[in-house]
């Protein structure tokens, strides 16, 4: 049975807390994209099918073409940055982007200018920031942006809005009593207690304003309770955390692939070198602290070594983060991976890749907008779990154990979408061709 | 409901033409293991589980005690071969196991000796055979192979027997006349029709005493109509063909990651390097094309160009084999694929896997064997789809298209097992935490 | 002693066979440098130095400062090809320089239009000419290339010239009786022997012409005694064979280093993929043949195994080139050395090297085109074999084996200006600072 | 002329602080090597040639059949250790070489038997030491250092000594007051002054004694006024520091290739992933500070970026050194090379060394124990500048830079050995075939 969904009628208002490399190439890419400049590559929702019925029925519809998600030319771009750079001269200073394909898309990108942003130095040492809102306490800070979001709800003529984090990694911290409800939350709010980091204030703005807040960073950010009570209260989806991009997306490839096969794992040895802003700031410890516990969790759940334990109990694995500015934005990365097979024989993979970041992410960020607008008109509050997909440390309800592996998160998000427009679930057989058996189902 | 299945009683053997590097390593392995001298790793039925129900079922058991399978000491092991070492002194030879662990299990090899081969020098150039059997037709040969089989199991008091295809890879040729039925095949053995491959005859011996017949290398075999009318009319299993290890099973790893991602496709360059037996053999061209044309064949049901012209309508994929002796069966392979993402930008991926040919194929043959048993007891007769898992080029029903996806086919393969056993199959969603939702289907 | 050399007075026209990748990046650089657009990086004559005299003299000068070269202000170009695209339209088709470089040079390049060629196609199946001469003998073809010769210094009033062949590889095959001699030479173009190769002709024409020659391409050309006779009858010098680029300059940068270590070699394979002209023509095994020989040739020159056998006595050498239009210019090598060292315990080295062909081989083809006017002028006739640095084959003398160690072809090279120059040639000791034992030598 | 040197008449005592991977991997491979069990592959005093004269007089004797070395069966091993297992049990430990070959040299191994380390703590965290000296200050542990020395020798009936560093990397720290004059260095040890590092202990008590001192490791040692005064004082050879093996070997290779062809360099990034007892110590940042400064010092020296500023003005390099316990002694390091070439086009080089730490390392050590003999008798006092190949640091006299380029190294010691017999030093030249223009010289 179809599930009811609200018609996206309207403008959709995509805000982004940080406008670097990340943020305006997705707004840049979308406006060339509208322009007939560029195509959606490593969007799902753009380029992306999935099939309905039997292999047989040859039926692949696109997914925009098949769930009602806003479209391109409803979207409005704005949203926040600790410096006041324009979005057209951000993404030259990104170096993402090559000139030629900014010039054609200048005069949209230059009329977004960021908001000023809540910034607490403290979570981002390595930052300067000169656009930032001067507030007594936290409590003001969160107010100022409500505020910007009804503003620019307004300005915009939006009717829905979804909000995505695109800022930097804050520093590691853990989940202390001011997390733990609301009314702690809020309490700290006023008292302007310094375990609230600036990330907390964007999402308690936008979900006391009914508006899904997706979290591309490894901050803790609505990973606490008081945030999931809030998200609830107001019937608001909320997603996260860290956009699985570059080798973590290849780890959670490679990973089941080598599971499926029995394969044993004693090393996985990561590194990364990169040279954009999101690099300096990882540059310090307490920031690369945050994105490495996000980094090394994933293999767990997929290997599960508590269930197979001759085959990956001494797994050691390690992840590293290098700044090397000659790279800029080109993100590589490097893995030696030591696996063995039959009898214990050692063999070893060795993954290099030379990815963009910014590239990359940016269709995470249109896909999360879309998707989590969609669920905002589902009536889907809460944790979006079937957006697994897109993030290196999924949320999941209390207890629950994340899914890592990216076959079984895609199946998960296709089933929901075929779920929810009420087509039947897809459940691989290998015996089509086995008529005597089936009769006898 | 429960499928019917004969209980695996009695012995169990298994018949290898080509007791190579790929054969000894699976049969010294099994003796090791049964020994307690090392572990089944890369053996799904071994070392593999699968979940029954919902995940907070907790219920995970090994596949081995899910399913009824032969059991490990209930295996003989028997076989042909151009030369007459016996297993001892080809896996000595091989070099693929160290002396250690052959000398603990040197007994239990030296007393399988080879039978002598069905042989034709034309269809492997590089292979020098001392060990062949003589006969004026065709005819003689697949007769000398029956008997051969029949004497096997008295000899070593088998209840059931399968033939799993471990020898070399033979020369390019398409299917012709004498391949379209049962009828034209046997009378081509009859007049010595050179177009029937020695291949050929080991399969149409098994098949001829209801023997399951696997095929690990790319050689046409039983993928022609006489043999499929022949396996029905004795209802029995065949599977095939060419064992999915290093290189393409990177490959069907990481290309439906991508194709998950949307992410283009612009160039695949696949290279190794090995010095075996098999290398050698694949230094002739002719021989090579059959490899070629099984490995080319992957990507392009993965990626569907057609369907998805935009990222992979363009895409230039390559594969070379180079012998190189150095490395012995440690094959090498690299590849070099070349992506792109978020407006075209592009990327590249290298991927470098240090493996070791008959490692990584020795738990596919142990698997098949046990799985093409089971399927016999189940009274699965033809092509077992369902085991697409294990090859380069699953043998699939006129007309469908092969699975290559290792994700999708592992999920066929274990619902198989579900069906077979009564369980429920799985099909993964994301929405288990919107109960509202779930109490509307 | 200094030696007398001529002073280089006027223009130097340099004169090119083959206006495709390599050619068109070295003019269209040149013309980028004299316009102070870029650098000439790569060129040993203009970024290099040279040290004279003792390290703690701290003289060190550019080598374009030390000897008399042609300024790059009076060097004028020309060239011939079987395309009739201007330099312009050639090196916006090699995809080798951005559009944004080429239109600021745009006009100069424009000017050059490539004389028609001296071709045969079954010297280069996969290339389509359109430009090329009608003639009825090669000899007629000869007579024609020395008209251009002549008529290009005429007209662009160059007091000298060079010719440095940057088209692409010829076919295999080996010395004959035509090529003993100039006598047999000139007879067999009158005979229009098929075994004088369209390049012969240009080598022919320049030597005729008392122009100096070097031959950038694997091609037989000038290593025939035919030739050689001519160049010392006409006082010209003469250099070849294969512009040493790529995975080559690494080999002869790598192999001595582990030569000077003692560490063994048991196998080096080496392979590449490259998708520009240069690539499709290697397509044709029969081009490859050439280049193969001329590539596998660097190893047993560094490491002896005659003399070293017991760590180079078994070693695989393997090269293979693949065409890969995915990458165009953008060659990329991938080398894996198996090395071993104390004991015989094995290692391995991996070299991947990303590197544009063309980019590679300009600066080259500028410094041959300075040093071999260089030579000419201080009267250094036939092979010229201290520029064997530039070269994957090194002409020598009958007789005498090519040096390839990188840093030996170096030494030699700056030893020779040094002695040019009348400077002390340099002879590192590590014993500056042991002042008694030098008072006794 | 040649100069005078004592012939090796009489046993050579080895002594070794450290008797961990690299020392034993030596001690047990002299011994197989004697028994004719293996090759010294790697050691240039038993492999090495070197070329007398002309290349056209074919003279290129062994190096151990040209200069006077001291015989392998002269040869008599001892040393320290912070554990007590004697060589054999230190050697199955390390898991460098194969049991087997072990067991057949393990009578020979166990009698070399660790005496007790002077060690503090402080100077290497991560190691917990049992074997160690117990005394109230640095001189007296100095004292004891000097009385096992003399023991030695007279209890193994040694005509001649030398000492080469074999442990571990101390922690970071510089010259001070202390180590300015030998002076204030004894006065230093009475006091117990904790800037002595223990490393300083074993060299003192070796150069006291006469007895030639190596440093292996990278730390300070005799890098010191006090050590140097002190080795001139007693006529005594001293090297160092921090052998030149894996990556930094590769460095030094590499580097003066690039900077041959004039290729310019933005980044360079290097990592290493090991699990030996040195991965372990090097996981302290104090410890890998030492490191750090030693293995980034080789690329300034070659590149010279004050003199070649355009084309390494900018360049950015980065080491890393990462524990990895799965890889034990072998050791891997991946490097990034981001160059330029004809008008600052980029390309890549990755090189992937899959390299064993102590099996680089254990020739290096035999040729420096029989060079630094060598040094003695030939009355050579002092820093040993001409043995710099093997160093990542090499030793200078103060004010003089350090030479890196391993193949100036090469040239440099091959040229002091000619110099010490009385030969002519070689200096290539390429005109040897240009007669007219020799005859001017």
């Amino acid at each position: 049975m179809k599930q009811s969904i609200t018609q996206p009628n309207g403008r959709l208002g995509v805000l982004l807390p940080g406008l670097g490399a990340v943020a305006t190439t997705m707004i840049a890419g979308v406006v060339a994209i509208k322009k007939g400049l560029s195509k959606p590559v490593g969007s799902l929702t753009q380029m992306g099918s999935l099939r309905l019925g039997k292999p047989s029925d040859n039926n692949s519809p696109r997914i925009k073409d098949f769930v009602p998600l806003a479209d391109l030319d409803d979207l409005v771009f704005g949203g926040w940055d600790v410096y006041s750079d324009n979005v057209y001269q951000a993404a030259l200073q990104a170096k993402v982007l090559e000139p030629g394909l900014l010039n054609a898309v200048r005069a949209e990108l230059e009329t977004i200018v960021p908001m000023k942003a809540a910034f607490d130095k403290r979570y981002a040492k390595n930052l300067e920031g000169t656009n930032v809102k001067e507030a007594d306490t936290r409590y003001e800070l969160a107010q100022a942006l409500i505020d910007d979001i009804e503003q620019f709800k307004a300005t915009n003529g939006c009717s829905r809005l979804v909000m995505i984090w695109c800022g930097s990694t804050e520093i590691y911290f853990e989940e202390s009593a001011v997390h733990a409800s609301l009314a702690s939350f809020e309490a700290g709010l006023r008292n302007n207690d310094p375990a609230i980091a600036p990330s907390m204030l964007y999402a308690y703005a936008a979900l006391k304003c009914g508006v899904p807040f997706a979290n591309g960073a490894p901050n803790l950010t609505v990973d606490i309770p008081a945030l999931h009570e809030l998200a609830y209260l107001t019937n608001t989806p909320i997603a996260g955390k860290d956009f699985k991009t570059g080798q973590t997306l290849m780890k959670t490839i490679v990973a089941p692939g080598l599971h499926a096969r029995a394969l044993g794992v004693t090393g996985w040895f990561s590194t990364n070198i990169l040279g954009n802003r999101d690099g300096l700031v990882l540059d310090d410890p307490d920031n690369f602290k945050t994105k490495e516990v996000s980094k090394l969790s994933v293999l767990d759940e997929i290997f599960k070594p508590e269930e197979n334990h001759e085959l990956y109990g001494d797994m050691y694995h390690k992840v590293r983060i290098n700044y090397y500015p000659p790279h800029g934005d080109n993100k590589e990365s490097w893995d030696n991976i030591d696996i063995f097979g039959w009898l214990g024989y050692q063999m070893q993979i060795k993954i290099n890749f030379l990815c963009r970041d910014s590239i990359l992410a940016a269709p995470l960020v249109l896909d999360l907008a879309l998707f989590m607008d969609l669920a905002k008109r589902a009536e889907m509050s809460g944790i979006q779990e079937w957006l697994s997909f897109y993030f290196k440390s999924p949320q999941t309800e209390e207890g629950q154990a994340p899914e890592h592996d990216i076959f079984k998160q895609l199946t998960k998000l296709e089933n929901t979408l075929r779920f929810l427009m009420g087509e039947d679930l897809i459940t691989p057989l290998g015996l089509e061709d086995f008529e005597n058996l089936s009769q006898t189902v």
